[in-house]
């Protein structure tokens, strides 16, 4: 392996940086694991937890406290595990949430971690978008992102084709019929579909299937992005027991 | 008026930075606006939006470039307006938010921001909690926060004295009821309460009403603040439909 770079878009390979993140990424895909950076002043039950199970899936590891510093940005970074990327299928029968553009990397990882809480484990995302591998979103993310499916696409099309037995329902701020509504009809299998911060869907979304509104007052724009997820995605839940678990 | 510093938590007045937070405060309460600083760069339909807002109301401008990116933290904030800040009572019959020692600013603003939205205008916070008008909070609140009542408590035996007609619902890792039953049997007024960031309400607070858990997979630890919030208010606001307007 060459000398360990800072993150960019372009590596193979990316960080879990600090313990809790790593120790999602060795519970839920250990075999993307290739080593574990420590520093020196790594100490604690969830630092040794960690070395544990690296050493039982046989990822190498080093001291790296220079790199550790570098990667994460941070003086207080004591331990990373490096991973390769990867992209997953998503699992045909299963509810997904498809995000158009998402461009923000907090959101991104909030809406991560907002997921796998209630049950949603199928992500699709359309790009341009923010880079789902950044560090900065996995630890975002809580490394939910480790426990997830999600691919990519380049075009919204691109999903249409693959899962065209899945029920759109694109939010929109004038979506047609309100989130309570569409819950109490909802045909499975689906699709939550979300635009991008600023602006939202394009008006052809409203085409693709059902429009849903979540209504709210005048007196805002709209709904953050993250909190518009977590309201669509537990009223769907709830809609839908069995897949909460 | 002495010159204008950094803001720190314990100076009288705070202020709106960015043009869209400095229209929220004009518009929700111009008697607060103290001064309109502008950038000699500032230019366009919402800065004079702005400018006309602040003449109507003999609110002064003046150029104030270096004072824009002290306060701002950023090289392209072309507008603040600097206010007086205040305390508002809650209202007594008024569905009210209560966060228990929220420490994060983000999530304080988009807090806000998703209250006012699902109708919910009347928040308590207990300290020690972020600044609710610090300019990070504010930014973050979009705004929100000048179109709210918010009432700051040192104890929540306090609020609690100060309203004990409302009924109290705990949101808990480890809640007695699941939330969507929560909502089938509420009774008005009611308070929804949250904890801190890391670690929740302590214990006794099951003992102070109904609390309520929001159903979530084992896959995670707890949810978002922000983002239980959003689904917490949601729902009651969904049980209480005349309160989203």
């Amino acid at each position: 392996m060459p000398p360990l770079k800072a993150y960019s878009n372009d590596l193979p390979y990316s960080y879990a940086a600090g313990v809790f993140p790593s120790l999602a990424l060795m519970t839920a895909a250990p075999q993307r694991a290739m080593r574990l950076l420590l520093s020196e002043r790594a100490a604690g039950d969830g630092v040794e937890k960690l070395r544990a199970i690296c050493r039982e899936n046989h990822v190498r590891e080093e001291y790296a406290d220079k790199a550790l510093t570098r990667l994460s940005g941070k003086q207080n970074c004591y331990a990373a595990v490096v991973f390769e990327k990867w992209q997953a299928a998503l699992m045909a029968n299963q509810p997904h949430v498809v995000l158009v553009n998402p461009m923000d990397e907090g959101n991104l990882g909030t809406i991560q971690r907002t997921l796998l809480g209630l049950g949603f484990q199928d992500i699709a995302i359309i790009r341009p978008a923010a880079d789902l591998f950044d560090p900065k979103v996995v630890r975002a993310s809580m490394g939910a992102v480790f426990s997830l499916r999600v691919k990519q696409y380049d075009r919204f099309a691109d999903y249409r084709a693959e899962h065209s037995n899945h029920a759109l329902y694109p939010f929109m701020l004038d979506g047609a019929v309100l989130l309570e509504q569409a819950v109490q009809t909802l045909r499975k299998p689906y699709s939550l579909v979300f635009g991008t911060e600023g602006s939202g869907l394009p008006p052809e979304y409203a085409t693709f299937g059902q429009a849903v509104r979540i209504p709210h007052s005048q007196a805002i724009d709209s709904l953050n992005l993250a909190v518009a997820v977590a309201i669509g995605a537990y009223a769907f839940a709830q809609g839908n027991p069995k897949e909460v678990g």
